[in-house]
């Protein structure tokens, strides 16, 4: 990690002063013990540009749980591996309800949605455990390699805790066996998936490790883990599904590819220019966080960059 | 219009090359008579800069019926007038449903998901007219403004034609005014969304009336019909939900805002940079044009101008 | 009318006397002015035997507005008609979903589940009118004739009422219109359905006019209206769908077919035994009557005349 | 058993001759492997008098798999346990939907709309469970009682092909569970829940072991086991939810209280006055055997003894 005064600098230090000023953050994520202990009103903000400078203010080297947003790296890990031939396995439409739906499910015959669903993810997780025979190990491998910090590694404590409320999701993987969609034993699907989950990383961390989509595939150590086309398929299904049922507002709003997960962090993409993440425990009730949109909507606002 | 040997003209010109030699093209639409009667290989492509400079392939003068494109010009001009308080009626969220889904509406008590499905398109124009008197007229006289063009009309016989067969989206407006989502009466409405869908135009007028939303809100005459922020909020609207029910497989495929109508047509933006218009009448299962997805596809892959 | 000392006469009189001392009684619809104006705690009850005998309580002679009552008597005299085609344009299972429910609609291509919710009685409507030209007119002559009260009449300023808050109905009929399974013009069609609805009658006339029901098919004059079985089948409707979403809980509490209307109103059937109506105009959540549910539920816990 | 010459043998008698000559039969269960081998052309009937009279026809005394027909005596069971209680976690309304339909649940927050659906069947297992420690103990004694037959028995390889193609269930249960409406751990219950479908009995035994139906609560052993209430309403559930989405057809064509399973068997009631089993594999398109149906049908309208 090259920490140094990026031209961002600026910019970054404006949105945790307007962002100090903010009374109301929403609430943190209460389904799950393990992250219902957290203050809605921390905060971290990190960019990371495609020679892997990297800037933050507020709480940006804190680690927190990435929850949702390592869908983001699984989808590529297996895209990477199978390419096209997943998309038969999984949509790419926004799914126009609320992230855990079964109705769409149903309706689509066990096809989900897209990869950032949560039956969407299941299924990705279901291929890359088949294609690795240990889907969240090459995830943090890949994780660790790209942010160069070794000491990323799952939080069983929180993993266990998804185990442990994890019904919902075991009804979307034995819906999908049904249909014949899911190749692994659903304990040991379920196993993998919130360990993934579970993985603890910092803004700095995270917006390093999204750099390959900045960069057009190419990954930290110059060696090619998507195609350009690849790679722009998967910044525009961010864009698209990214948000959960929020996807239209955030392209509105912030106008760039982002994954959000429900532990707080937001990950998004300048295409060619950069990456962010940001993090704020406190959500809104589509489970976005409500600081961290806001800095990513300041962002654009003040840079220009968003891709509208 | 200022014809002229555009930087594109090579690329339009290999494109064109390209569609000639593809085998099947879809069917055209068949739910009215004066719709149906379109060859499915017929094809124009045009491209207008944001100074004015336009160029074009194929039947790119020829007029065709511009269907759902309209609903960005009625979207804007609404816009442009009422500002934010239009998204208290209607939301900015893909549909996740075909493009005349009543579901949906009841889900979410006569709010339709966004402005390009048919139920927020009645939407929007109840707003317009209810603020102009003549939503269509208002419309009929903006793609004047910015094409040039002073022969663009209604085509009358067409919206005759979609009034004999507009159960649907009568069922549409009577079930949102059910909610009080409609002002006007219901055939003052319909007559009036029935003319907007009618207007026919060619590749080469759509390409240039679009070109607001290249200029970041700016007309042809140089005045300001949105503010950036608001061009910038149309371009992510148009990416999210500007392709019914495929929104999410058209930004994979072409990464660009962009909007289609049941006629075979479909405009696309790149912002900053230029704006595209292509026809041709077959239509895929999810009612896009199958040769203009795939124009704008090699558009987007040729020049690496995607949003992506 | 023959009103002599029915064998119900105890019964009667000691569920009046229960009723009286019942508190809650529900709230009267108000989605049209006409109904807002109801005492809820307003009560009457009849039965009528197979010979015409007639016995009441309460307010049993006083007029009410039947509402949704009728579609039992538009079901019988078009079934009367055309026989089991008519099943092929509406079905006969329970809805599973509120009364007035487009989606069930969708997913049916057009074809509502049953003649009791609003979409199938507007197809049965529309059915009757085309063949007599008149679905209002030989609904009211039928009620005239079976209840031997020739003052019965529409309640114009009810069906202006409902004329004026429409829209949800115009939806239904339009949305069916484009499937093919309305014949009549909307406006025509919604004219005849609100007519219908409208009609003013006192328990007195719906329990003789709900004869033929108890009589297997023979009309109060005599003659057939339906076959035996036919009039079983009608029976065998109005137990499984004929009072909204609570038809389950009806069957479950009192045990016999029924058909309830807005207006607090419901009558039900004891096959070759009896017909009751009984009145109250305080409603349940699911648009039944409070106390003419609870006084049917005393009624055949009582007499033992449930039909389970 | 006590096998005499019913009352009712003249009219079993014409059926079978009838059954014997229909052509067409349906097609057996195939989605486990032990149901598909059956002939769908197989048939048998049976009628139990409220005194302990059987009668039959055809393979009466030929067990055959009771599937879904278990649910019926596992809501009974549970019913007399706990009485009204059990509504607060299953509802008894129609389903209008699929007998295994996610959606409803999804709608109605994780509790089913009635007992017979396989999401209904679930939580009433399970509540029998933790009552009793072995629900499927339970059914099997009572049935072995009931029936006079302790020869009555789990079919283990039907219960193993069942665990085998078990997803859809497992869903059900988890998501259910997600809602905090099963308190068993999800691998027991569905031991329990496939252990109890997979009952081979006869058209006798069930017959016999469904008497309490008729006999308004009251066991072989003339022992209570429903107060008439209670017996009232399982009835009333059976003719309002008792086969599948086909409830109102079946309540049409018999009108009489009854469940259907895909081994071919359903059980009817004649309340007062007899109970039928009727077994035939070959179903229809929403899981009720044809022929089963057509002898129900003949049944009541050959006797008169529909409810109607």
């Amino acid at each position: 990690m090259t920490i140094m005064s990026s031209q961002f600098r600026p910019v970054l230090d404006h949105i945790m002063a307007e962002i100090d000023r903010t009374p109301g953050r929403g609430r943190s994520a209460d389904y799950i013990p393990a992250l219902a202990a957290r203050d809605p009103r921390r905060f971290g903000m990190a960019v990371a540009e495609p020679d892997g400078t990297v800037y933050g203010v507020g709480e940006w080297r804190q680690p927190f749980s990435t929850q949702s947003i390592t869908k983001v790296f699984t989808l590529a890990l297996d895209l990477a591996r199978e390419g096209d031939e997943l998309w038969e396995h999984v949509g790419r439409e926004p799914s126009g309800n609320p992230f855990n739906s079964l109705v769409q499910l149903e309706y689509e015959s066990g096809i989900p949605r897209n990869p950032f669903i949560n039956a969407g993810a299941l299924v990705v997780t279901d291929r890359l455990q088949t294609r690795t025979g240990d889907a969240a190990g090459e995830l943090l491998a890949f994780l660790r390699a790209e942010s160069g910090n070794d000491a990323l590694d799952f939080d069983l404590e929180v993993a266990a805790s998804e185990t442990a409320n994890g019904d919902r999701n075991a009804a979307l993987a034995h819906f999908m066996a049904s249909y014949g969609n899911i190749d692994n034993d659903v304990p040991v699907l379920l196993d993998q998936y919130f360990r993934q989950c579970s993985v603890a990383a910092s803004c700095a961390d995270l917006a390093l490790a999204t750099g390959f989509l900045a960069r057009h595939g190419i990954r930290a150590d110059g060696s090619r883990l998507l195609s350009r086309s690849q790679a722009k398929q998967v910044n525009a299904v961010m864009l698209t599904c990214g948000t959960y049922d929020a996807a239209g507002d955030f392209a509105y709003r912030v106008g760039l590819p982002g994954k959000s997960g429900v532990g707080g962090g937001i990950i998004a993409v300048v295409p060619g220019r950069c990456t962010l993440c940001v993090w704020s425990p406190g959500l809104d009730e589509r489970g976005n966080s409500v600081a961290g949109v806001a800095a990513l909507d300041r962002f654009t606002t003040l840079t220009g960059l968003s891709v509208f």
